[in-house]
């Protein structure tokens, strides 16, 4: 799993990137933007975690994610006005996340036996999780609930995921790519919704908007 | 149990139905109120069974709960214009949500060999934590800590509960009418202190109000 | 550890008065300010025991904490106007809190077998979970990401606590007289922090303050 490690650390890279803009945008000090960063970067894979039985969580007994976000964090502050005018490339390491989280929150569903159906929520909640908790402690409403084509793309990859790995039962060594390649779905798609505008439909309702 | 069971679904949906008409009210599309609907109706369950060790939680491993959910959602979304106007039976049914979780948490927790406390606050959990969860995510006071009332009905049916089954020790036959006329006393009690506008005392303070 | 325990009430019921006065500042009613400080005062130690598979969580297995909560939001109401006149005692709590929950959840944690670095995030947890529910609940931006130094405390405390015992292997005896001290430091570093208004670097931006 060489490949996908690689591929994690850019997805806890890019969550902790995201979480310190939120604290810097709130007016938050250097610690709480390292705080921010990490629950952002670790909160979906501690209630992944938690939801399968994978105790102690994975970032309590591997140091090396904590490094990865507490580095981002640093560097947004160093970097802030430099990073806040990049959009772009914010957007893609955030849509890799989403859709490099949600594979791999999945694929361990399936390691630890759930059902399939199960497994697609674990990677809905192991990819938007980390997300919606920054979004909670910044007191914003939570992206994911106000533009749900995010957890669409969650939904979308992660059924494809388990019910490829179940029906073709890839060898060990193709599994890794086609991991990989369902997260860059995601991430395409995620992105793809953005520039293009995707909108679900919105329930008519008489309190306007 | 079959009797608990159809009244549990009715429960799931009821709470469904909240959580996707909070979702309307926010302005959130269709994927953000059914992930707000799947949190409101699984969220106390979620939460109940990560504190008494059933892992993985009901709601992975059973896929019905998921989809009463989902079909309430979408069925909020279809007629949103005529159940909104609908108070009278939206209130009757998140009252019996209340108090068929509230029981049934109670009585998981009685199966895992928890205290007797502790079955009753794990019945408080289980009946008001997906309506937190709710408010929480769209940005509102929760309602259970403005309105205590709502808490405080889930906790004397859950004590009754609680004390009637260790005390008394009812046959198999007999515990689920048990169960589920407490779970109405909840439902009933609840229904009345908003009718008849029962109040917990308040604090003095002068910042006003 | 009959030093600590006297301590660990301590902490509880300062927690669960912070929660109570916070319940009344946002207008919530006598049961409202029961669970808000219920939740404050055991919060922490919820996660930390989910975190580390302490299943059930020691607040569902030992009612005295359920109680020592119960009667500090029952002081609050009772006393409010007094209370609420008296913020240096309750600085003092509130930073004896902070020490104690977090060296309680690090020595916690290894005695779970987790990794010092672990050791050092769970008693972080341990020590500010229950004012981050607290602040959520409420609808504020919890204080320590306002107030990162919060989080420094502990951090500082945590990891010299976590060194000094596996470092030194102090004997059984000796050991609850460190973490004490620990606490007090935290506490200390705390408090000097509020009066002294130490605080942390801010990053640069342009949204203005």
């Amino acid at each position: 799993m060489a490949v996908l490690t690689v591929f994690e650390y850019i997805a806890v890279l890019s969550f902790a990137v995201s979480g310190s803009i939120m604290a810097v945008r709130k007016h938050m000090d250097l610690y709480g933007s390292l705080i921010l960063a990490l629950m952002t970067a670790m909160g979906g894979g501690l209630i992944r975690d938690v939801m399968i039985g994978n105790i102690p969580p994975l970032v309590l007994s591997d140091a090396s994610y904590l490094l990865v976000a507490a580095a981002a964090s640093a560097i947004v502050y160093l970097l802030y006005e430099r990073i806040e005018t990049l959009q772009y490339p914010l957007r893609i390491l955030d849509a890799v996340g989403l859709g490099i989280f949600t594979v791999l929150g999945s694929r361990l569903a399936l390691d630890y036996g759930l059902p399939l159906y199960s497994a697609v929520m674990i990677g809905m909640i192991s990819g938007t999780g980390g997300g919606m908790i920054r979004d909670l402690l910044a007191r914003e409403v939570p992206l994911v609930l106000q533009r749900g084509i995010y957890a669409m793309a969650a939904f979308i990859g992660g059924s494809g995921y388990v019910l490829i790995v179940r029906v073709l039962e890839p060898s060990e060594q193709l599994e890794p790519w086609i991991a990989l390649a369902i997260a860059f779905f995601i991430a395409i798609f995620r992105i793809l919704s953005v520039y293009k505008d995707w909108h679900m439909p919105r329930a008519y309702h008489r309190h306007g908007g």
